[in-house]
Formats: C-alpha cells, structure tokens, sequence
C-alpha cells in the first residue's frame, strides 16, 4: 500500500488500476487518523473495489488563531493504519499540489446551513471545507465519499453542495464512534490533559440525557429550546467546560424549529471549549 | 438525435452510449445557435466519440433588467443546427432541472480576472456562469470543452476554474466567427435593425484597427493606453455606438499592464450599446 503525493500520480495509479471497471470509495481526511476515520475507511472498503484516503490538513479552513500549526500529524502512523483498515492507497498532497499557483476558486453552500453552529462560529471554515472537498473530488472522482456524523454540520453541507451541483457521487455519513465514557474520537483529543480527559465526557452525557429525556416522555420534552436548555444546563456543572454554543435544530437544514415532531427529528449539537480545545458533538433527537 | 431534458435521462444516453470507454465532447450554450456556435459543435464532433450540446438560457448568469426574458429561443431550430453540426444529443433542461429546489451553492472566481469588463458592468453575471458550468460539466462529464473566444472573458474565467479546482477535463477555446463586414456572431445581433447592424461593425473594424497599428510599428503603438484610446476614438466617431468599456489588459490575467511586450500579449475588449443592444467583442493583440 503506497503513498502518492501528486494528482497526476493518483491519476497514473487509478489508470494502472482499471478504475473505469471498477467501484472507487474515498475517505478525505485531515489525518490524525482514530477509529472514527478507520470505520469509514472499512465500510469503504466493503462497498467499493478501490478506496482512497486521502490526508491533508486544509489551511484553508483554518483561521488565524486556530490550531492549523499545532494539528497533529503523522503520516507514517497513519499510512499504517489506513492500510491495515483496507485502503489500497494514501494520498498525502502538499499544500501546493492542492492549491495551484494564484487559485482564487471557491465553492460555497449559502444559507442557514452554513451561518449556524460552526458557521457562526468560525467564519470562513466552511468555504474551506468545500472548497477542498470540491478539489479532492475532482482528483480522485470518486463513486462514493465517506463523512462521519461527528461533524453533522460538516455532512449536512456537503450532501447540499453534492445535490445543488449534481456532483457525481454519493455521500455516506457513518456513525459517531465513541470512546468508552462516551467521548466522540477526535484528532483534538490528544491536546487534552488527564483533568480535562475526563471533563470532556460532559459533551456527550449532556446530549444523551436530552436523547433520553425525550424518549421518556417527559414534560415538555418536545420542545426544543427546554432540550437545549437542560443540555447547557448539564455542560455548565462542569467546571473545565466553557460552552461555545449549545443549539437545537432541524436535523436536516438547521433551521430553527420550535418542537420535535414525529416526522421532524432535530440535532442536538455542542462546540465547548476544555481547556485550550475547542470539541464539539451532536445528537440526533428524534421521536420514533 | 434526440432532445434529453432531465440529468437522469442524459445518464442513461450516456450508459447506452458506452460514454466509459468513448471521448466525449460538450458545448454549453445558451441556444440560438448561431455559425459560432456551430464551428464549436463541428471541432468537438472532430475530436470525439460523443458531442453533447446544451442549450439552457441560465436564470443565475441575468441581472433584472438585462434580456433574460427577451433572450431569443427556438429550440427546434437548435435541435436541427446542431444535428447537422454533428451533435448527438442536445441537452435541453429547465431550471428546476438545473437548480434543485432550495439551491444555494455557488462556484465563484475571485480576483481581478472576475472584477473587470464584464465582470465591472454586470455584477454577479460570472458567478452565474461558473455555478452553471459546474452544474454542466457535473451531469455530462466531459473530457473536453469548447467555448468561443468572442467572449474572451468567460473563457479565462472558466479555464481558470478548471484549473484551481481541478476539474478533470480540458478547455477549448475556439477562434471568433465573424458576418462578413466583421461582426462577430452573437445571438444578441437578431436585436439590431437595419442602421443598427450597419453601426455595430464598428466594434471590429476599430478592433482591427488597433491590430493594425501594432503589426505595423506606429509610433507608441505598444502602449496599452494609446492602444486603448485609439480604439475608443475609433467607436466614437460611431454616432449609433455608446461605449460601455474599452480595455488593454494582460491577455491571460486580465491585470493591467502598461505597454504590450514580445512574451506577453494583450486583450483588447471592448462592450458597446448600439440602441438597446450590448455587444461585446475583443482582439489578442501580439507582437509576434
């Protein structure tokens, strides 16, 4: 299993792997590869005859002031774990492979889909992650793509970029995968210190009684500003935890909706920081 | 040749076709096909397997107030035009076809490419255009192109976007057809009466003009401002011509530059209302 670093060399290895006659799944990631990733990259490898992952840590979805310096990498680990999960080839571009000499191209979902949440928060964030996505399928041209639920907001974006463009693929949104008190993998984890380890669980306690609370039935429980309500409650016992936002929207187009409706399931989603890292998590609240 | 008009059809065409293991060529218009049209459709019909032509007058590309609803339409006679020009298809959406509803994602070229000319006189026009090829290029999937340098441009526009983004298919930028007088062909000159159609070949023959001084080495004649008010001069002297721009830049930038140089050629373009009609036209002036 081999490292390709340029777009013309993804493209000679596509040819020289009859790709025409073939299915092709792709994992676009920043690295830093955990178990989230890896169960993409496995169920890519069940439902496609060649799978990429690609790893490139984007500058242009990072702000200044962000941690686009600190992110961690290892592409050694990472081409090891990639393959050992069924990925036929790692592709690892530089920064100027991606973004050719004076690119001034964009791509850009508008909307309340991309004004909230991490919108809102990180100004810019999301043309950089479309824009990049857009390029990188475009290289690899891929049957499928492969998103994880952890960053909702981020799938729900893309899906609306690939539907309103008529790109040609599919996306495939897996499952969040958690560590063992709850945590959702992420490449950020490792910032954190043993204190804040622990604290950071608060993120997906708090999602979950809200999840439970609404299947029990309790008062008012449908309604969603009591459910965003008692998760900022939760999150704010925890002294460490300093809440970026705490919003509860429809699950499809973020926008604001008053009640969860049997036909109508919301996100429950959080960004807070612990510490200097800034998490986020989210949970689909759903009736049935 | 048929008429497709949904995506889901033109894929089956494409699947019949056995596109995967053919070349295929497309040419977007907005219909009305004229000779300049066509000597596109004939150089893809030359350089492929399949030629698909589109013909779909874009919402997104019109200003209120610009000629969207006078834009001139008949698509039988396309249909005809383009079969014998060698297309096998034409592709023939509407605009719930092409925009998906709640559509909010655009492509965008930024910088001084995008802002000048026509970019200047129509704000939001390019944007419209790259969206809409995007859109395009995505449901045909092309290997090539073409698009006339009558609108030069556009033409820098989009193989700039090809470019950054990556988009795997190649840009053919096909030479102006002129009437006989030098008028180049546009859909738009069906607008003009008779004194009108007289008056609008002044664009070209002040065009050529400038083209003429350079080759011949007149005094100062490399200088892009004298190069500039030369040919402005000449529309002038149009009563009929009211001048929207005229500019020498850099032939592929579109940046200014100050004088025309052996390695680095100039555009000459201009925009001019001639009664209620804005015609564009341009000229490549080199020293070789």
């Amino acid at each position: 299993m081999s490292i390709i670093k340029t777009a013309a060399g993804l493209q000679d290895w596509l040819n020289a792997s009859d790709r025409r006659n073939k299915t092709l799944g792709f994992v676009p990631t920043m690295g830093s590869l955990h178990e989230g990733h890896l169960s993409l990259v496995r169920q890519a490898r069940e439902e496609n005859d060649l799978v990429i992952v690609s790893v490139f840590v984007n500058p242009m979805q990072f702000a200044k002031g962000d941690d686009f310096k600190s992110y961690p990498r290892d592409i050694e680990r990472d081409h090891q774990l990639a393959g050992a999960a069924g990925a036929d080839v790692v592709f690892y571009p530089s920064a100027e492979e991606i973004y050719v000499p004076g690119c001034s191209t964009t791509v850009e979902v508008d909307g309340e889909i991309s004004m909230k949440l991490c919108g809102e928060s990180r100004p810019g964030h999301f043309r950089g992650v479309t824009t990049v996505v857009s390029i990188l399928f475009n290289i690899t041209g891929p049957d499928a793509a492969y998103f994880g639920q952890k960053d909702a907001q981020q799938a729900l974006i893309i899906k609306k970029m690939v539907k309103d463009l008529h790109m040609p693929l599919k996306i495939k949104v897996c499952e969040t995968v958690r560590e063992k008190d709850g945590l959702a993998m992420s490449s950020r984890n490792v910032y954190l210190d043993p204190d804040e380890r622990r604290a950071a669980a608060v993120l997906n306690s708090a999602l979950e009684k809200a999840q439970d609370d609404l299947r029990s039935g309790r008062a008012n429980c449908c309604d969603t500003e009591c459910l965003r309500q008692l998760i900022e409650d939760e999150i704010s016992k925890e002294p460490l935890a300093d809440i970026d936002y705490v919003h509860v929207l429809d699950a499809e187009t973020l926008e604001d909706m008053s009640a969860v409706m049997p036909e109508r399931p919301a996100v429950a989603a959080v960004a807070v920081r612990i510490g200097k890292t800034r998490l986020i998590d989210n949970r689909i609240l759903a009736l049935k």
